[in-house]
């Protein structure tokens, strides 16, 4: 039987090693041990964890000082929430570039809480397949501050640090997709957050790196304390009881990336993996790669055939040789091959000789 | 060595039995496995379980079909939000009977979220060593519900089943420390929830147990959509990416409850492990239980000698035989013997050997 490779767009594939540590970590020894997720989150073990995952994340990212690095619950779509709510506090009203799905759920939850949210530019029109690029009359004075998705898993999408809209104003970032994949310099940004179940490690956690100075500006009275950025700082991410084991193997999929070089070298694997099937996909004339050359995804490579019917059979068959997950979003249809961090050459390689012999067949 | 023995409050002891289903899930077979943490939280696989973990856990405490069943995140802090956010909505005013710190947690955060909070009763001034009646003149009509704290895990106190408050209005109770510890009758309350490091499995998952027809009565126009609980009923716990591996492993631990035999056999041995241990504190010279006898918490029994700096250096000697985490929280001292379902009897007969031998040493 084949290998088996994993192409989900998230909770997505981890690095063996960690998956043996975690094993090793449930090992009972009838005498001396309790595993990670028997002990309290105030016991020294567990707040050495939570420390040293925030030094290497400030390490692996080039965080200055001046952030605030926390781990929350709730994933991106409590980040949705509390993002307008810690930070649009002063215009109540913020801007957005829609570059995709998540960009539109961040400006309906704001609209919820009673903040106005006004999409400066969206390339909804073109199915996502460019970049919403910043108005040329854009006043950041008008908003709190200009919300962006550095990569939209969904469609592919990807602001890249080179790319990034130029503004003066305060500058958010979901960056649950692509984060650690590839170099963002953070003085670009005032907040940004991420779920973990990409880059980081499992679900369960969601990592808030916020400006502490502007952090400082807000009115935040009306807004209850859990949803406060200032509390889960003020007790290094352990407010209230802490995902526990989310935060554990987040740890240690912070401890593997440092072993392989950090970001630039996974940047620079993420390049290899995802040129590659571009490389591939460009010259087939039955595969279509649809999103512009300078703003494809590293992490989420979106094609399709052009017909979705045809997508899902051939997604099907593919996992019977192996290849598993490679349905496009319910959304949209077609391919979506993830090649996160932890995705090997060798099921690049795998995807494109399998792709290759069924284009083969059909043409 | 002696074996060693958890009397962690939590997240505390889990049973062998499930440490090591996980520990075989993290068996990398190369060739067909994805952990359950690297599949997606919209697979057929995870959602079986999510199916599954309502199932078991209606079944457990016999819920009835005319209340929703939801797995989320954020702890019961979060919950202290989500609960006046989505139920004090008509008066903007909620009762609290306050027998322990986490009763005034749940006041302190509604009030942050401009409704109105009474203490309708308390025993703070007594250290919580009894419970606070609920005053003869209560009128439910001027409250949008009464909040109770089934049982209080740092002062070891419970609202049994049997000395429940009655009232004819609504009932909120935050059931995190003794859920499936002791059989309630659900029909009692109308919203329930419970942190789930406790007995139900790990943290980083909470359950929330809400009447449909009284949450079908609220008006959450402006609460953002992800403290609503209609938005994550609707979609079966999976508004978002769910925290699947918590939810996995409380999956695994409500198996082992039924297994065990369900609710009805986790009483009997909780009540067993804690007859004994408070009846040898209470023939005891040297301990003190303070807590009035027909209110102990089975779950968490509290006591001391009446020294809280020898109660500490007890605690401290007692991990060189084995015996862990018998501090009480940080605010009161003294002893906490945490005995939720997965503490086996023979930890507290460790427990009453070694706490007996300290005590002949000293008098």
């Amino acid at each position: 039987m084949a290998k088996t490779y994993n192409f989900s767009a998230g909770p997505g594939v981890l690095p063996d090693e960690v998956i043996t540590q975690i094993k090793q970590e449930f090992e009972r020894n009838e005498h001396t041990h309790m595993s990670i997720i028997e002990i309290s989150h105030r016991s020294a073990q567990f707040q050495a964890i939570v420390t040293e995952a925030e030094q290497k994340l400030r390490e692996l990212m080039a965080i200055p000082e001046d952030y605030a690095v926390i781990f929350l619950q709730g994933g991106g779509s409590t980040q949705f929430e509390m993002i307008p709510l810690n930070f649009a506090t002063n215009q109540s009203h913020i801007a957005i570039l829609d570059s995709g799905n998540f960009a539109a759920k961040a400006s309906e939850a704001a609209e919820m809480l009673g903040k106005q949210a006004t999409v400066l530019n969206s390339t909804k029109g073109i199915n996502y397949q460019k970049l919403p690029i910043l108005p040329e009359h854009f006043d950041p004075e008008l908003y709190d501050y200009l919300h962006i998705v550095t990569n939209n898993t969904i469609e592919g999408i990807t602001f890249h640090q080179d790319n990034l809209p130029s503004t003066t104003g305060r500058l958010v970032a979901d960056m649950s997709s692509n984060i650690l994949a590839e170099p963002y310099d953070i003085n670009a940004f005032d907040a940004v957050f991420a779920g973990g179940q990409k880059n980081l490690g499992p679900a369960g956690v969601t990592v808030a790196i916020t400006k502490k100075d502007w952090l400082a500006q807000q009115d935040v009275r009306h807004v209850g304390p859990m949803m406060r950025y200032q509390n889960h700082i003020d007790k290094q991410s352990m407010y209230n009881t802490s995902p526990v084991f989310s935060i554990y193997a987040l740890n240690l999929v912070l401890d593997w990336v440092v072993a392989q070089g950090g970001v630039t070298e996974m940047h620079r694997r993420n390049l290899e993996k995802a040129h590659k099937l571009y490389a591939f996909l460009d010259q087939s004339d039955f595969y279509t790669a649809p999103v512009e050359t300078n703003a494809r995804s590293l992490t989420n490579v979106v094609f399709t055939t052009g017909d979705l019917t045809r997508d899902k059979m051939i997604a099907k068959r593919a996992e019977s040789e192996g290849l598993f997950n490679l349905n496009g979003h319910r959304s949209v249809g077609g391919f979506r091959a993830s090649l996160y961090n932890a995705q090997s050459m060798a099921a690049v390689d795998a995807l494109i000789t399998f792709l290759k012999k069924v284009e083969k067949e059909q043409v």
